[in-house]
């Protein structure tokens, strides 16, 4: 399969902060963002991958600003890796100023899909070509992430998960 | 107020098609379709004018194809002309095929929205300034649909509707 | 086929406006609504054909008067022209003043939808016989608007359209 | 207070079943049901008081026949007794067959509501005048189920719900 | 069949009050409620049957606290009595305040569930062996709701209601 | 502040998943899940500390099965560990078999939350104290894991993470 380049995949969602979807404090719920979150990057990896895909994982994610009702947010999601069958998607989200217009960086978050058949079996997806730095920088986490994952889960030994050791040793 | 290209509005929303919002044939409701042009538009509007907007009316809309339950769809929508604190927003709609990639179009629609303040009274808006050809051509016919909208409120004599009434003798 | 009045097509939803159906100033958004009427017209559509019916197109639909969150919104729908698969649905939206029980009009929209078969083809449909004044008025207008609709899709010379014509010369 | 009939208070709710609304029989949720059949009582209890009110019981509710996806339903409202500050309203739901267009009886039900101002606090309401054979049935019956509530609540003893008592001796 | 306790079926759905459930009071809408319960109750009766169940019947329900936005609600559902193919789930609403942990009863509610194959046709569902004061009081409790909505519904005639009758003579 | 056991701030949610939650597999959407286990922790966290609390961040979750239509699904939430105003949520979600009644884990998920005043700024939460073995062992493990945040968020040297520098070394 020919490789594709993380620009084939990108998802831009831009939508308002509608009532039924904040917390008492006015704010989007967090479920809520998680959730949009999911679609806009699933759609990344089925535009890569042009199968059925579903969420196999979903990377630490750090809520760092509050969303408040009536806000516009962007939610902007590309592959940044591709595996055998899976993809990893990284997941920018920013809100802007009505009045001044400026954008904010609100969220980053990382999740992984599957590509499958109708059956639900995992089919093989097409590797990812990385061109900006940002881009290269994302690929290159991917791998470590990648084990980070496999050792929690107990499917690799902390021992070979050699990019991850190379952190701390 | 400076001028700005209807680039600086342009709004993309891409998401699914949901299994609570098709109808019988499964196809994407006519109504929430609808709807989403308005949250995209609404959002390309408050780009323009950086105010809170209203929903101020909705042109001639045609359903030329139907849109298939878990379809992707991207809602593109930018202001294509301004008066004096109104706003017309083009909307295109695009889907595109899981399988081949291809996009093909939709929908179209218009929408136009009022710029108001906290107390819901109407402010003035910056001018547009179209760019390539097809946002010359969308910004001469807002004249014509502006005049058709008063005509068909009562609001202006057919006679008066220069741009309007050149179609037609 | 026998013709029918546009009584035996009309369709009354009586409902509250909820607080996930608001924007930012606490009124209906436009895009609910337009969903709202697009449910309402479908069930006269299908009552006056007795067929599955799908969204044609959206006329020109103005928003008059904000409907705050509480409201108690009447959509008032009724088929008010057919044509050889298709009908034109007119709608009419009041809210209604808790404290006095007056109501006043909010809205007015024209649907037009189209009557297939389980495959999607286009099936025939009854003729439609206007019985008040206020309905022939309706039925008449419902051929230039049609006109309109042609001319506007590129599908009719604006010079056979002889009763749009009218209006101008 | 005046009397008021129960045409005036009567509620019109019809809509479709949508796909978000049924269960693994395709059928409309029994919950769902109970919630449209609220806002509809909702409704009527308002225009017969012109207050703000709030659902203070639901009396047994018998569904007696599944709601297919893709019906239309109509919920037909009117309140059918008013106390100090509380009403009844009867609740008729019926559904209509596509083709051959005939209605049959899907439920029956009976809402309680109870007139409050803005604190909450319960206010008086205007006495009821049933004026067909049908809501004068309705009428009578209404108190019997009062005491039945108030016996069932431990709030009235047995021996004083002369109505009710009269059914059994 | 074997008989179950009520503890088998017993189900919990803890959840919070979203702005999309509340009335214009900012209290939870007795519908949202009414759903909530249904749902709950319905997961019990499946759990006794391990059946396709329907809801066949609400009793009465009194709404005596209001339940404020934010709230955490706690619906408690257990089959309260088995017949043929029915099963009487009764259902405890709870609330619980921030600051003190606090938990008071809300609401009761009883619903009346039918057990069928997938074709829709009732199947017989196992005896229930009721085990605590609070579980036997129910138990007995269910036979007269039985006789009361056999009479209501004209299929018993009140001379025949023994356990009922007994309460007023 | 008095320690509080896990037990104290333990949340059960059973629910439907419903047709308006599925994927084009009819599987539950990876993002609704994520929101239902963003609100039952929720109230886990708000039982810990009876405080508002906000979503801070959501570890590595894996969906490692599947969740059909119609499926019971019950997410089972604790906090796991607290710190200074933060808490650590550990969340479990089973599906039941309706017609065994046997339940298989479906997902495991953790979550943490910050509690805060009504000015959004953080408040001190009470100490947690684990009882069981593996309320123990997730106490444990919690400490690795703020400690992996904090390195991937680049707000602690890898060489300062002793507990999870173990893990490698």
């Amino acid at each position: 399969m020919q490789a594709k380049t993380p620009g084939e995949s990108r998802t831009i969602m831009t939508d308002l902060v509608l009532p039924s979807e904040t917390n008492p404090l006015n704010n989007l719920f967090g479920g809520e963002l998680l959730a949009r979150m999911d679609r806009a990057a699933s759609i990344a990896a089925r535009r890569h991958s042009r199968r059925i895909v579903v969420t196999a994982s979903v990377n630490h994610v750090a809520f760092n600003r509050a969303v408040p009702l009536g806000s516009v947010v962007t939610v902007d999601a590309a592959v940044s890796r591709s595996f055998k069958s899976s993809m990893e998607v990284f997941i920018d989200v920013w809100i802007e100023d009505r009045e001044s217009g400026s954008r904010t960086k609100a969220n980053e978050a990382i999740y992984t899909f599957v590509a499958v058949d109708e059956t639900g079996r995992p089919v093989a997806v097409p590797p990812l070509k990385p061109e900006t730095d940002l881009e290269k920088s994302r690929f290159d986490a991917a791998l470590r992430r990648k084990q980070l994952s496999l050792v929690l889960a107990g499917k690799m030994k902390p021992n070979d998960a050699t990019e991850l050791k190379a952190l701390f040793v």
